[in-house]
């Protein structure tokens, strides 16, 4: 931590701020510019977490020099972590894709979409049973009903399954049906939720809020694994800005960044990020070009009739057609569909 | 709602669409234009929730016209309401101050600042029993420890009381000790927890979320009434922007468009939005002056050791200083503090 | 200037770091931390603008510890600035009102204009001869014939003028014929336009760009004082953000945070931040109650066919309204219509 | 355009807004709907342009239906075009590189950067002679003897060559000896700059502003068509939003939704985007990816001592190795380097 005094600071400003830090255990570093002292403080900045330093005579601010999240940093642990799920791995050498509709409708639609997107090639279905919708007047999803026609699809076709949960309740329901949990953009810091899922002894994909930056987004993740649970998979999915011809901006900048911070594994949500299909495989094969562990894509049997975002999503056809392409950008990227 | 036709659209295409509106036992009204045709759709357009006409052939786009909320809509209820907690009434003609600590830290911290705010001129005292934190290792809350000072405090001062709910657990416990529960930013789109507040039997104030339309917020509000209770106050509180100086960008205009749109109460809460006690007092003052029913404010017997939020509390002598300050700035805008 | 190291980075970076600031004749103060070294960098850091410190061997971020402007900082000039105008003192004490239509569209209507905003109590007409707009099939403006029409204004009406310049040949021109030059919002950061403001002679106002952060606005002006143009006035006039319920995002908490960074005077426009005329009354009260120095607002002899921004602009019977109800603002802020 | 009239209008306020559409020529549709009535308008509406219709009684808001650009629109220019550059084609089908330094520093540095670039594989060398600065006290470029040098590189290298302009003096100059010239992401609506680049005579490169959004980009290219320069190309160069990890964020949903919207060919630039070197081969090759004509990338034969964006440009070896990867991307888009 470093704190940059004001221009001119009186000797006795700075004596005071070096007092304090030395009183709590911690050693004071001054550097005395000609126009602004800078102290650096060295120790364990914990012990100075009953303090306000900002507010001290003649403290201009403070910058912090390390992130507040340990256990989701590549610094504490270099190598790239894979999170195991059935018999996938979602980690480095491999490319996951999950698929499937917005919304579980009915079991019939499920096991259809299940049918067809293992015969493409994903290894998870997808399936909202859980909606978060803006409207209270929009479909809520089916809940348990929801988690069971999930079950079967896995049982049919062998494919890994998952499903956004938004309260206990929810992820007490879903632990017993699906294999994987997923916290969606608009709880991202919705804490209590998040230790909740630190406890459920399944994995989790923990989605980027609309608002949050990279360090919020390790930060949730944190709490997660501080809970005891390092099984956390991280999702892009576009974030809110200005601009209005995409429902959000996928910001695919952010795979590199969290190469670059994070052991955990990222993978990218083209269709929730756009809003619109027809942007879904070009993003998609980005998403892959760019280091993604994974993709989540929106497949729907019929999307003129969804009853959830089904502009944003994949028939069949343009599915398979996707996954065709894809192949050789998985290859390219160094990675295996399992 | 107005469907847009893409240029050139063939008469086929026109007609499916247009049959389809008149099989759900809707009307359309074309209007052929030289470049497109565009297709009024009147009627009930929850009939055609199970159909993506964005999808149809040569649609390019779907214009909503009507707001997706309606108990939350001055349209459908032009008089402003008023929110009666206590003994005090939140709405036109009043100003409510609430004012308080970020985080309760222990009963004689509350009871000191509860005396000081009540003789300054607030109506609430305010206090954080449960902290959604950025970081899993800040301090999360004293739970219902905390609940229970915010009861002495209101035993001996007289002090109305509201604080931050954050899970189901929080509002059971906060229904027992406080006059009025708060959801938080983080939790705007918590769509569970609005529903749970909208069973809670309390006043509710919904803070706008960092990343929140408004017209997400009234949405937020409409899940609140639509479950049975329809005392809610909004409280805008700075949306995340590109701009750092502030922790975030006070958005004033909120209070003039929410009189526009909505009849509920809006207050304003400068403290969080700005992150510096330095430009509370004057975003207060311009608070009042563009016709906010009410301010938060963040107060702290000592801001340089408060364990949460201390760099934009006001000591006591400054929030007096203000509340000297505003009582001409309240009388100009019309309204009384009680 | 701050270098901070990444964890475990070498002894030998870290020597070299520190070598090559003292081979610029600049020092360097080492503080080791359990995790990371920083590095204070004390003396004049424009010796290392040929270095990027930032590509060395375990160099994690460069923490800049002072702002990059100097003229327009309060920190070297801790007194506010007044910028004389005609008869017109713009700064603290008083509070200016720059009036009129968004475009100048014939003699007759700026002179109608000007009569009545004068009557009303304003000491600025304002109108634009150069507009600068997204679409090129819309009015574009008068140009030197709109001037000539603003030095007709002044004569009659003896208010001051100003007009927006968006070329060198606009300055060329406006300096002819107005008391002050405008740099619009979509130019704030066109460094060539700034430069000639600064040579023109004549005081600036410098609108901030939508999407510009506080520092580089103060950044502009320093290049128009730099130039040797001390003359600059700021205007907060909306950011951009992803809010849609009004044209831009007025950020009034750019008000004190320029008075605690700057010593320039800063004003406020609520007319083209928000787009609709019914917020501009509200606003420009909170404007004044944060501490602005002044307004500028647009009116409009008819606002319905009003060649530019009509929806925003007030009527006379509006804006007098308005002038009239802001008096005991005013008033209240300490200040003085002149 | 559509006009929705506000609920329960009553029947003389839509009447006159009706005579007014009629008495201009124009045809208007009515469609009655049980809240609201909306009034489609059809035909050339810029008859209208001098009307404020929104400012009519009982009128809620105005939907345009159709965008402002015609130009620059695919609706009217279904083909993709190629803008031809000296030897090398801009378009679809191909992939063009722009390499090179962000600025001019000495006619060796250029000279020996042109070389590696052009061995490595890229069509075009960039630098640039007049840089915008956000502080007045950085390097501004060596304007026309920076030209000079870019000359001397094309005469020795036979590479196509790309300046950015910041004037019209620096169109002047560019013109004899640059082969495109460059309107900066901070110039995108400096309207004055675009209309001299349209009559430049030479192909632009047309950044998109940080806070434009792609409609007023694409109104930003119209004005320099409409000036009689069809030689035009896109940039995305990355978004301001709330972010910090990366300096912008690259939006490359941009990509596709051009493709949806217009004919222009589409370039994307990682290296201002993102701002560090790390970031820029991922982000490149998912630019390839998602459909982009070309990249324009930052090299320097020393990013230590660049004197400016050093952190963003690779070294000859990293673009030599990014070259080498994305050989195999660009079989894989269909496309060739030329």
């Amino acid at each position: 931590m470093i704190i940059v005094m004001k221009p001119q600071a009186p000797r006795k400003d700075i004596s005071e701020v070096v007092s304090l830090i030395e009183s709590k255990g911690l050693t004071a570093h001054l550097s005395e510019g000609r126009e602004v002292t800078i102290i650096g403080v060295v120790g364990d900045k914990n012990k100075l977490c009953n303090v306000n330093i900002q507010l001290m005579s003649s403290v201009d601010k403070i910058v912090p020099v390390t992130e507040s999240y340990k256990l989701a940093s590549k610094k504490f642990h270099p190598e790239p972590t894979s999170v195991i799920v059935g018999n996938t791995v979602i980690g480095p050498g491999t490319l996951t894709i999950m698929a499937g509709p917005c919304a579980v409708e009915s079991e019939e639609q499920l096991l259809t979409i299940a049918r067809e997107v293992k015969k493409a090639g994903a290894q998870f279905v997808r399936g909202g049973a859980y909606k978060p919708r803006t409207s209270p007047y929009s479909f809520q999803g089916l809940e348990e009903e929801g988690l069971k026609y999930m079950a079967a699809a896995k049982q049919e076709t062998g494919l890994n399954t998952i499903c956004e949960v938004v309260s206990r309740e929810a992820i007490e329901a879903a632990v017993k049906y699906v294999d994987m949990i997923q916290i969606g953009a608009r709880n991202m810091q919705n804490f209590q939720l998040l230790k909740e899922a630190g406890h459920s002894g399944k994995p989790v994909l923990l989605k980027r809020g609309l608002a949050a930056t990279i360090d919020e987004w390790l930060n949730a993740a944190e709490y997660i694994i501080s809970e005891g649970n390092p099984n956390v998979v991280l999702c892009e999915r576009g974030i809110r800005t200005f601009e209005t011809a995409t429902r959000n901006t996928l910001d695919l900048s952010a795979v590199p960044v969290i190469k670059a911070k994070s052991h955990l594994p990222i993978i990218v949500d083209p269709s929730h990020a756009t809003g619109v299909w027809d942007y879904v495989a070009p993003l998609a094969k980005a998403g892959v070009a760019c280091g993604a562990d994974g993709l989540m894509i929106e497949v729907h049997n019929d999307p003129e009739h969804a009853l959830s975002d089904g502009p944003q999503s994949l028939t069949f056809k343009h599915f398979d057609e996707l996954m065709q392409d894809m192949k050789a950008y998985i290859k390219l990227a160094g990675r295996t569909l399992q």
